[in-house]
């Protein structure tokens, strides 16, 4: 019998964590990607009482996030005794940065005496480790990659910013709240002539994130993003940022002519 | 006979500076807004050695930079004596953040003995003074302000960022190369449900800009562009971003129910 539970949003995370032996944590209302007929818990966000019950009921030990969630919205009337209780503290850390509200959540995993484990202690092939270099940059593109950690450090302080592009040596955009497909998107949109080099797409946790949280991820449709955006490619954290479904990943970088480097 | 030259980009400011009394200096290619009728050298960016001895011979003492310019391309054949001996200066600049580049020109015309004024030294009736306020932001706007402010601080350092919008504490956009309208209309293309309050729009010249050039500039199309992306209102630099048609600005800020402040 598992003792892994995956608290579940969408994407291919979720599935690569747990198969079909885990056990999946869904919430109503909020789409969620899991295997069909794999074991699962439909939550709400109103009642963690009952959640954290049920998860003690199946015998669970350690629970890891995996997958987007979107933000969910309360119905004040539905909430259980537990969840009225850390209104509050929910409220309060809504209203901070990305990583407040989700930092609460996990200390509520912990203090309900659940192990929480983060996707790339499950699972450390999702990683890559230090130097990798699939296809080659050149000096712009490094150039490019220096800048756009320079760019990631100075938000990192403000806990914001995952990713940014550079091209060029200018910025064409920064990572906020709508998340890496919509950045891409949005550089794609960008006027040609914006762009005097083929730009770069660096992707790092914020410095000091705990990377049970929100981990950075890639995976084949990041690289058909980057492609669409006409970028050079992508510089990502070494041991810091999961790459999903890598062989697909590594056709895409090939289809397209793109290099993926790790910092 | 005028002494003042407006080297003229696309927008309201040129023809707010100089009327039909300055010399508008436009750049062929380069997409420029003057006043009909107006006196007009037509310089290259490949001879700025000929556009100096226009500026010299047509008695020329003062220059300000106006309005929105594309980042030229240089047609290396074309190039006067005096520009290809500046090259290397100019390309290394372009290189650097979008503040590197406009300071090459900057100190440029001063090394050749032209005085450069700032569109806020010529007309100071273009920028607002302290503690304006049209119209009332909430708590959650004052909060949303100080957030984009910090924000901005942040990346002041890295010569990056005049602009960015701010929702219930949450960043949902930074200004980079595209500039405001661009980022506004990002804004508006976001999903509503990340929005958990109606959001600012905070509008500051990078720490220690030189006000002189690429000065922060609102209109009425940045506040229709504000409503459009269904912000609450704009938060703005006391004395350091122009407000061009500040009546029609006025009128679309009430139109839309909008909030105006500077800080």
């Amino acid at each position: 019998m598992t003792t892994l539970a995956i608290i579940s949003g969408t994407g291919a995370l979720p599935a690569t964590l747990g198969g079909t032996e885990a056990l999946y944590v869904t919430f109503s209302g909020v789409p969620a990607d899991i295997p069909a007929g794999a074991d699962r818990i439909e939550a709400r966000f109103e009642q963690l009482g009952a959640m954290f019950d049920a998860l003690r009921v199946a015998g669970i030990k350690e629970v890891v996030l995996a997958g987007a969630m979107s933000r969910p919205s309360f119905d004040p009337a539905a909430l259980d005794a537990f969840t009225a209780a850390a209104m509050p503290r929910l409220m309060a850390a809504m209203g901070g940065g990305d990583d407040g509200l989700l930092q609460v959540v996990m200390e509520m995993f912990t203090d309900q005496g659940f192990v929480l484990k983060g996707a790339h202690e499950l699972r450390p092939d999702l990683v890559l480790g230090v130097a990798v270099e699939i296809g080659a940059p050149d000096n712009q593109a490094r150039a490019d990659i220096a800048r756009g950690q320079e760019i990631l450090a100075a938000l990192s302080a403000l806990d914001l910013g995952q990713g940014c592009v550079v091209a060029g040596g200018l910025c064409l955009g920064i990572e906020t709240l709508q998340g890496t497909d919509f950045l891409l998107d949005t550089v794609a949109r960008s006027a040609p002539h914006l762009k005097r080099a083929p730009g770069v797409f660096v992707k790092l946790p914020k410095e000091g994130q705990d990377l049970r949280a929100d981990m950075p991820t890639i995976g084949p449709d990041t690289i058909a993003a980057v492609a669409r955006a006409g970028l050079g490619g992508v510089a990502i954290k070494a041991g810091a940022v999961l790459v999903l479904e890598r062989g697909l990943v590594e056709r895409a970088l090939a289809e397209h002519g793109l290099f993926l480097v790790t910092l």
